[in-house]
């Protein structure tokens, strides 16, 4: 038997509950009340609750699961951890999106400024990159003079003027949130539905916006593979922002493929002027415009034409002014790679595969991600393909060239592309995908 | 997607595995192998895998389980992670007994003098209490003089000379355990058949007793409160022991009701030498000659006859020596309490129920045993018992004398106690339990 350790402690401080008991509930398969939670967010906080405890109810939370009360009482703790941002001092509804991180997904850069034309202020704080799937942050890092750090001053002052700002969350947002994560990064417990659902929501709620539109993406290059629970996490979300008071829906989105032709950070920037110019890959001006449309619905203009705004150049105006805003040139060079290593197409036929998981890997080893979280990336890296699957190759042509400023880079990159993209013999018929798979409201 | 963190760490030391990997394994139920595991404590033990991630891991083997060929695995790994004792050079064969802990389990005292009569050595390192089981060497150390700390040329010569010693666990010995443990007291997984089963083994295969005897509790004062729980952790570690080359046999003994009339420290000794000099509760020396028979079975002497040993004073003579030898005065006055408070029976009749748990907690709340492990304990706290379940009870004669040193404890120590014992109508028929329900060999 466990020692009733809570009984004779002798501290001045009396703690309402006894860490290893919620441990045990939890590992039992009993479920956590309110009172329980938030006392655990606040302890953990505070340092009452150590990370090694922390850890295992994290195990035993994706073990065993959270039900719904459960997985609001988690979220709301965590905001509760820190300050809660307010605009209803600004004279504009707020929207913001989130997405849960793919290869190429470069979309809030273009989708920003595109919103804020409507007169709808978006107050995007983000994030960088761990892993393949790279960072807002460190993507807009590429652009000459551009911060990401900003005074709440700056903050409130570019969303009232600009109407969008993309910007580094301040450490006060959803501290419990902040730990949580690098410890369920380092302790195997980061793919339980509770907890990425109520790590997601706490900072967005946390951060003040009135409404949110969720970007949920399944496949391959996605951190959920699988389409159900790409499905379950974003009526998960979608069902905590209501709790919370933010208006939210969820688009699910194919990720098996990358999306646009970049994966990098500057390349990635330089896709997205194009779109904001008018042009731009298909799939990325698709989506882009699909979550426009919603963010734009839930702030009230359900008949805003975002199209039009990419097309006749209002929103390329809001951007110039947003990176301008953040000490950014719109107008300056961006990094160019030292060494680049082109694959080409080695017979006729039709491009059938582009695995989106491999090149997301691929563009990391190259240097576009970071291993570590103190790691930089390289701006320059990344990978800009030439073909997507259904179009026509011939041989010789090429198929997508590497970036890197170490040549030695790309053996490793290569080797994550191996049976990662196939031509068929051409006439083949490549099935199309949607990429907007589902919509959650 | 997690990312792939080892593939571009930078650092010298190359570790073969990566230590999210094994906890992804074992959260998604599938086995470790041989070399995983040893990597894994060896990596613990030197504190590359951290304590927040073992603690997840201890989480995930808590539920999903381990097969017997990975326990067996992580027991060895915890013995290699420190020093292994020989007494090869020993002229005695060796037997040990380890005992899953008891309320008023005090055998240790009067079965290592008995077996080390016949010739066997009995090398116990054994441990404090924690919680309200106590401990070996609290008991001891209400011997004026004894001291619990031997250096290795002081056991060996003990051994070799008395044949009996107790003593403190050296941190050389399955350091891998020593750290594993104070984790899972901290993190809720202390309840693992897999952690419990090679934790112990792991210190009795590393203190190089040749054979085992194991005497594993059911019931509400034991750790396994379940028979078939207990049964089934009694199994694993004879089979360990038998894989680790420790001939190994358990009994499963009942721990429904504290065993024999003490509960603390010094009257438990008190009762151990009342045994040694052929008196003693008759389930105390039920239980010690039973496990006497079977480590001197065990070490070759199946026809040894221990209960004469008790009886005619060779028991006492080697304990004396032993206390002896580790500076203790085994005719000194042990320690006696401040305060005392005495319940009686409110009623004639006969005693019917004396909860174990109940008696336990009462003297730990007492101070007989410690909250933190850096508490000290009260020597002379605890309780005597003056009826055991069966006996035959008169209105106002004592039923047990709680012991103390400040009587402030008296309240909290009688609030445990309450509905812990219950006298029924006189004739009332007590089943009787018996006390030693199963062996396996």
């Amino acid at each position: 038997m466990r020692r009733p350790r809570r009984l004779e402690k002798g501290s001045t401080v009396v703690e309402p509950f006894d860490t290893v008991d919620l441990i045990h509930a939890k590992r039992d398969r009993h479920r956590l009340d309110t009172a329980q939670i938030d006392w655990l967010i606040d302890a953990y906080t505070r340092g009452y609750v150590a990370d090694e405890q922390m850890s295992a109810l994290a195990m035993a939370i994706l073990l065993n699961g959270m039900d719904a009360a459960e997985i609001r009482d988690l979220t709301l703790a965590m905001v509760a951890s820190g300050e809660r941002l307010d605009f209803s001092g600004l004279a504009k509804p707020t929207s913001d999106k989130h997405s849960t991180g793919g290869v190429g997904d470069k979309i809030t850069l273009p989708l920003a400024p595109l919103v804020a034309v409507f007169g709808v202020a978006v107050p995007q704080l983000s994030g960088r990159g761990l892993g393949h799937t790279g960072g807002t942050l460190d993507k807009l890092e590429s652009i000459p003079g551009w911060r990401a750090q900003l005074t709440p001053a700056e903050f409130h002052a570019q969303l009232a003027d600009v109407g969008a700002v993309v910007c580094a969350a301040s450490a006060d947002l959803a501290p419990a949130d902040r730990k949580l994560y690098a410890l369920r990064d380092a302790t195997g417990t980061v793919e339980a539905i509770p907890l990425i659902a109520s790590s997601i929501m706490s900072k967005k709620i946390a951060e003040g916006t009135a409404s949110l539109v969720l970007d949920v993406k399944f496949g391959s290059g996605a951190f959920m593979k699988d389409y159900d629970r790409a499905r379950e996490l974003a009526e998960t979300m979608v069902r905590l922002g209501g709790d919370a008071g933010v208006a939210t829906r969820a688009l699910l989105t194919d990720m098996n493929v990358p999306l646009g032709l970049a994966i990098g950070n500057a390349n990635e920037v330089r896709e997205s002027v194009e779109v904001l110019a008018g042009g731009g890959p298909a799939d990325v001006v698709e989506l882009t415009v699909a979550l426009a449309r919603e963010m734009l619905a839930l702030a009230g203009q359900p008949d805003a034409d975002p199209a039009a705004a990419l097309a006749d150049g209002r929103a390329m105006d809001v951007w110039r002014r947003m990176i301008a805003a953040q000490g950014g040139d719109p107008d300056a060079a961006l990094p160019t790679p030292r060494e680049s290593h082109t694959v080409v197409a080695e017979a006729d036929g039709v491009l059938a595969e582009q695995d989106a998981l491999a090149f997301g890997v691929a563009a990391w080893r190259l240097g576009a991600g970071r291993a570590r979280k103190e790691d930089p990336v390289v701006h320059a890296a990344g990978i800009d393909l030439h073909a997507k699957p259904g179009d026509s190759v011939t041989a010789g042509a090429p198929l997508f060239t590497l970036h890197a400023d170490d040549p030695a880079r790309f053996a490793r990159a290569l080797e994550s592309l191996n049976g990662a993209y196939a031509i068929a013999p051409a006439g083949t018929r490549i099935p199309e995908r949607p990429l907007v798979a589902a919509r959650i409201l």
